[in-house]
């Protein structure tokens, strides 16, 4: 498009243009790139205008947040036991935010609340429904693990390889490896067990845990229910 | 102290003068307040003569965390049984990061190998250990409820009043609030639950998830002990 001057025409401002430019900037330069006065200068205009259309930057964080989140399946396999569609649900959420290490910092700190939360928030209740967990205990429960998976994310993207714990010639390895029996007795003994556990074992490992404690946390689903099934 | 010429002695530069100043900045002026050259400025000094004692912003992070965990009770009551112990551990290490967003924010991308991470792991490992968990379960437990408190206190930290999701009037209490029955039949029937658990219970809550389904997760202390035992 062009004005009659011949020119490029400025595209008009709307929630949708602000938003758009903002994900944009984070997925390219991380949380601190991404800002009110930077936006209105790549729309072209003047922050002063953009309040016209968000509250502040923390409401421009939860409608980025939101627009990302259009990112995450929340189909599953249709005749998917709940068990693999949940884990297929996090794997999805957990994906998006390993791409974009900034998006995985504005999640600790930002709450969605549009379409595309709303829509994850209702898949996570359908399926522990279908898990057998009670209202209470699964209202808690997306929370948990959506607070851990972005936690997992945050912790690695913020993080260079010779810190990563998962190194073997890192910081970790060499503090854990280089204590006595003496000084610290438990470390010492399961050294390789705290540094074992690379390529998603871990977080496989943690969602397995998390499903174990909200199971066995659900009054429905308690040891009682089980002992009458038999088990 | 001052001076042969009568102005103040330069304290001279060292590791710890250079920690302690870096702490003071992050806790006054939060994780991105806090820098290399900001702290060589305050210690009236050259960004490059600080590369003599910290390699980097990641190791100077590290040994800041790891100056700040100094903070955490490891003691527990003397006799107290392996939970009371580990929740207050697990109080304690949270209160720190509660009082000092900077740091829980530091918390999720540095991980600290000093004296003091040491002694909380091995805190940690004692206690799981009394607890009857495996040696692998306990050493990965040790990390996934560390990440839960660091996640908790990063996530609140971050966030204003009006976007707490426990603000009544807030947006995540306006959005759970509005949704139709048609549209998110699940949200709607939970939408009392999701709003509820305020003022530590959703923590608590999310401790004892924690260690249920760590718990089950030990093969020394899984459903077939409990059943050999008679629950």
């Amino acid at each position: 498009m062009t004005s009659r001057r011949g020119g490029p025409v400025k595209a008009p401002l709307s929630r949708q243009a602000i938003v758009t430019e903002a994900l944009r900037q984070l997925r390219r330069d991380g949380l601190p790139g991404m800002s009110l006065r930077k936006v209105a200068t790549a729309l072209k205009t003047g922050p002063a205008s953009l309040y016209a259309y968000v509250d502040d930057l923390q409401e421009l964080q939860a409608l980025v947040l939101d627009r990302a989140l259009g990112g995450v399946d929340t189909r599953g396999a249709k005749r998917g036991a709940w068990r693999s569609n949940l884990e297929r649900l996090v794997a999805s959420y957990l994906e998006l935010l390993f791409a974009s290490p900034g998006l995985a910092q504005l999640a600790l700190s930002a709450i969605a609340v549009g379409p595309n939360a709303l829509r994850i928030t209702e898949r996570f209740l359908g399926l522990l429904e279908e898990a057998g967990v009670d209202r209470r205990t699964a209202a808690w429960a997306v929370d948990l693990f959506l607070l851990y998976a972005t936690a997992i994310a945050a912790e690695h993207g913020g993080r260079e390889a010779k810190h990563d714990p998962a190194n073997p010639k890192g910081a970790v390895a060499r503090a854990v490896r280089g204590v006595s029996a003496g000084d610290y007795p438990h470390i010492h003994a399961a050294r390789e067990e705290i540094l074992s556990g690379g390529g998603g074992q871990r977080v496989a490992w943690a969602i397995d845990v998390l499903l174990k404690g909200i199971l066995s946390s659900s009054p429905a689903r308690g040891p009682q229910k089980r002992t009458a099934r038999g088990r």
